[in-house]
């Protein structure tokens, strides 16, 4: 007899799940079941509707019903919400537009996604103005309070990367855009000092940035925003992107185990708690890779698969969720930040023996017309050389490096094996030794004990405890940049017949534009005889994250 | 005491050996001797500069003697050819413009690079305008003949990497240019039906491509090239890129072991035959990682990475050669060709279990702008997964793609690790099943016996034998884009009411645009219990490798 799979859901997970399951099991009978009027969208490409960067609404609709019927034979049903799952007797009840009724299944497949997160703010219930962003319904709402209200000032709650595209496309639209982040930091999945280069570009594109910072009130039907500062806001259109989470209430009311912030508990066969019934995507939570514990990832590229992979499961193929490391990009105007794996604070907070290490180059060969600069950090063991994370921030190319490092972590590459990666070279692509070789190099130096290094925020402090700052770069470099506050000067090329200058006794800080030739001078200087230390990521890193630390003379 | 190190070839494998060996030894005396004018330059950037696409000469010139004494305390001679090595001695004769002289070292780096092949081809030496491209003066020649001969037809004799840049430089100079090649292909480090789009794009820029046929004779001074076949070319600029061979007569002279087509041994270390002469780069004979056997490989990234390792073993640091796997890729006007490991060819040749699957889909998501085709190839054992090799061929995002499979090779994954890959995914950068796991999940299912294949070149055949070749694509597809001869149509979507059409004992052969559609046409038969294979490639692949088998309806 044939089997009868029931899915809730039909968008990333689900469907991937019901094309894989028919591709497997021609006589099954397969049902999807969607709350809302759409399945198969591209929620991912939702921000870009706004602008009119994606101006055709159909090419949203990845597939139809109806195109899902023909092709898998999917028995397909939007506006159909499951209200509630009977485990025993393997029933879900179900409403639509006009009934309730009863529909039985042999397996189950759950895959909600996650909704966004909305605080209790006082003042939001009654704001008219305030909108999230889950699906299509929603982007809809917004267009048309763009198109009717003809908003002149946008305020979008929440940094992330829903809430970075949304301030972005909402600019290019033409309306004035504020940001308002409670944390310290723009794009909290990256470190402060790389999220910085975001920052940056927001606030070279008018976008007011306003981090540690946070809503504590709406007034005048959301026209007014009160901050925690005692800002007051004028605000026409409000986007709330604070965060998502597992939308699991129906997994919760049929007593399915949750977990952290009420995922849904799953094996690695995906099997919930309650046997025949299974969960995928943005609702479960799933093994960090890297620290073997509990986590959420809302990410479309692990819901596919996800969906893939519970249905080979269903269908009797050997497969198993083998975990998920996290990796996710935003283009931000002209640049692009991306990172995989576990931030350098994620890192220490999990207990590791925690390295990082910042490289600056091109991302095509400097020769070649169009260089543009690329900014990688690699958080890493400098004892075994495990790879944690990794980011990158540039205009162009980042992806590329992420992506590598992404396979890498997968693979089980150490630092070690970065600089032997054979990757591909020709002037218009990278770069000799590409920028993840380089950062390999910079890397093993560490380890292998050739270069100490010391971060942006413990230069204050070394300062302080008298060491002293050299900055090798050239004097019209300087003159034309600016300067880290403190800092000596001695040019790298002329620093082999200026050692005298230099005392034996003192500790030294070394410093240039990108922190390549601070690291020659480093080993001058060591192979001297000196105490030195490079500044990591140097001058580009420190006058990004630290602005007010910098001179101009 | 300290040591004296010299070097032979100041470029990618010298000047990396040495500013290295700088960095671990400061008290070193370093001294480099180059026969040519220049030292660390560009060679990757010669054939762009020929167009204009690179202005500036001087930026091919990455350092200078000065530069590097400046800043490495190093003895830079350009002018100065080594003639011959003395071992018993630890001695080397050199000669530059005024004298001969002898040099002591302690250590002796060699890395001449590899000298372009110049075939006896009769009438060459009286031919005045044929060119080879290696070095800066090389480039500077042929821009000479460029402004002073105002030449109106360019001969490019090879369509290997360098070929094609050349192809590709002179047209956009607005030369009319013909590549002649005797191979059947152009790219031959590609296989045929990959290479197949690149020919496409050279015939689409007016570039006349020759293959199958090669120079036989030179007349005129050179204005007439004759062919294999008789066909006689009026060339007013010839460039002969029929391939590289290592640069090794003064290895050769001094004793050093030779081993595949002249290549300096040597062992893991880069220690040759005899004690303290190490050699690097082009010039050398390395692992092909994959086959572990013997083979050349002339690329700028492993020459850049060799020389910073044989610095460290001088220096004493733990460091081995691990082999190479071939990295490469070429920019022909708007399309990208890209490979990494093996060849399908050289996997069959090296008696590996070899499987191949081809995919075409998009570099980002179907929906946002600009969305452009990329069809990779995939080379691997189906009953262990192991990857042997991958080309890809597209607008843009091949570079990425290849970079990730490069590093999966080296990473031991295999095809079932590839769609655990976790790479950026938002609209403007990937498709959240990225082409890498696509292919990855194409390759899973047929080892796991899911989908059967058949190769381009084996339809034939299969058409003979009398298997029915299924077109499941849309009537209106046939119409715009034409079909494969022999083909009968059912579309995807009605596929399953007209089974009854089909006969239960013939063999069918399923195929669609990229074969994605015809899998899920294999799938649908499969269950029925039909015979049936999916046209790898499918029409894509099939139309370009075979563009006179397609017919327009
Ligand atoms: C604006 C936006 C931009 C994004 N951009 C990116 C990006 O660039 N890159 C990236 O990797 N990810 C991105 N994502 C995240 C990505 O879309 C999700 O990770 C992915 O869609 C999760 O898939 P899922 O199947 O778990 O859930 P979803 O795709 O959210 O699908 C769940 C569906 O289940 C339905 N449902 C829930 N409960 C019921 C019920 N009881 N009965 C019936 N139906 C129900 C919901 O209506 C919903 O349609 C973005 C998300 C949003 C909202
Ligand atoms: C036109 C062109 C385009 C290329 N494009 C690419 C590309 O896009 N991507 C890529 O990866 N690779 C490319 N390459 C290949 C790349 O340049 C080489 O792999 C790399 O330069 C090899 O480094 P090497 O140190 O072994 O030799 P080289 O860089 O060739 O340096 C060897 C030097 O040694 C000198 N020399 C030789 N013998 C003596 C002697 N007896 N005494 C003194 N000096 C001597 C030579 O004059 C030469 O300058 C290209 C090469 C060329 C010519
Ligand atoms: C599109 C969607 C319905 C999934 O459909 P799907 O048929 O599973 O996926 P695709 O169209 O990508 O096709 C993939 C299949 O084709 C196969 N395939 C692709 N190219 C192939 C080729 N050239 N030869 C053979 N097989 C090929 C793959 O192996 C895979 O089959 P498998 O899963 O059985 O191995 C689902 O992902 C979805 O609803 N997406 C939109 C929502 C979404 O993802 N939102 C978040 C991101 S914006
Ligand atoms: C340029 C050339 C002289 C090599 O110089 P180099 O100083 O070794 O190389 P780079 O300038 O790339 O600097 C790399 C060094 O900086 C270090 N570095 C780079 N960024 C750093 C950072 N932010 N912090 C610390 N160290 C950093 C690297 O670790 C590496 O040092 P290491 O080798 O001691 O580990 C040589 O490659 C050359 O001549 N190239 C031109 C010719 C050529 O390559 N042709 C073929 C391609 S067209």
């Amino acid at each position: 007899m044939s089997k009868k799979i029931i899915i809730v859901g039909g968008v990333a997970g689900g469907m991937s799940a019901a094309t894989r399951l028919r591709r497997l099991m021609e006589d099954a009978q397969i049902i999807i079941f969607e709350k809302g009027p759409f399945v198969s969208f591209a929620n991912c490409g939702l921000p870009y509707y706004l602008s009119g960067e994606i101006s055709d609404r159909q090419s949203l609709l990845v597939q139809t019903p109806t195109s899902l019927q023909a092709r898998f034979g999917l028995d397909v049903r939007p506006f159909h919400e499951v209200l509630a799952i009977h485990p025993e007797s393997k029933t879900v009840t179900v409403k639509n537009d006009t009934q309730t009724f009863t529909e039985s299944y042999d397996a189950l497949i759950l895959s909600p996604g996650a909704k966004p997160v909305v605080p209790p703010i006082p003042g939001l219930a009654a704001a008219t103005n305030v909108y999230t962003l889950r699906n299509v319904p929603d982007v809809d709402q917004i267009m048309t309070a763009l198109e009717t209200t003809n908003p002149q000032q946008a305020t979008i709650i929440g940094a992330g990367f829903i809430g970075l595209e949304m301030a972005e496309n909402l600019r290019k639209k033409g309306l004035a855009v504020t940001i308002v982040e409670q944390a310290p930091q723009v794009l909290p999945a990256l470190d402060e000092e790389m999220a910085a280069f975001v920052k940056q570009e927001l606030q070279k594109n008018d976008v007011q940035v306003l981090t540690n910072n946070s809503v504590v009130g709406f007034k005048n039907a959301g026209q007014e925003i009160e901050l925690a500062d005692g800002t007051i806001l004028q605000s026409d259109l409000t986007i709330l992107a604070v965060g998502v989470k597992p939308d699991s209430t129906l997994a919760k009311n049929a007593g399915l185990e949750l977990g952290r912030k009420g995922g849904i508990l799953v094996d690695q066969h995906y099997q919930t708690s309650i046997p025949d019934i299974y969960a995928v995507g943005d609702a479960i939570v799933v093994k960090q890779q890297i620290t073997n514990t509990d986590t959420l990832i809302s990410l479309a590229s692990p819901a596919n698969r996800q969906g893939r992979q519970v249905a080979d499961v269903i269908a009797g193929l050997p497969r198993k969720n083998r975990g998920s490391i996290g990796t996710a990009i935003v283009r931000v105007f002209d640049t692009v930040a991306a990172s995989t794996g576990l931030s350098e604070r994620s890192a220490q907070q999990a207990g590791l023996n925690v390295q990082v290490v910042h490289t600056t180059g091109k991302n095509h060969a400097g020769y070649y017309p169009g260089a543009t600069d690329l900014t990688l950090k690699l958080i890493f063991d400098p004892q075994t050389g495990e790879i944690f994370g990794a980011q990158g921030v540039g205009a162009d190319g980042v992806d590329k490096r992420i992506d590598v490092l992404a396979t890498a972590i997968k693979g089980g590459l150490t630092i070690f094996d970065l600089p032997e990666l054979e990757l591909t070279y020709a002037p218009p692509f990278g770069v000799a030794k590409d920028p993840v070789n380089m950062i390999g190099y910079a890397a093993m130096n560490l380890a292998e004990g050739l270069s100490d290094n010391i971060q942006w925020y413990q230069l204050d402090d070394a300062l302080e405890q008298g060491k002293i700052l050299l900055d090798v770069r050239n004097p019209n470099e300087l003159a034309n940049s600016g300067q880290i506050k403190q800092a000596h000067n001695i040019p790298l090329d002329t620093l082999r017949c200026r050692l005298p200058e230099l005392d034996p006794k003192q500790s030294y800080i070394v410093s240039c534009h990108s922190g390549l030739r601070s690291y020659i001078a480093e080993r001058i200087l060591k192979q001297a005889g000196f105490k030195v230390e490079n500044l990591d990521g140097a001058f580009v890193l420190y006058q990004t994250i630290k602005p007010e630390e910098i001179e101009y003379v």
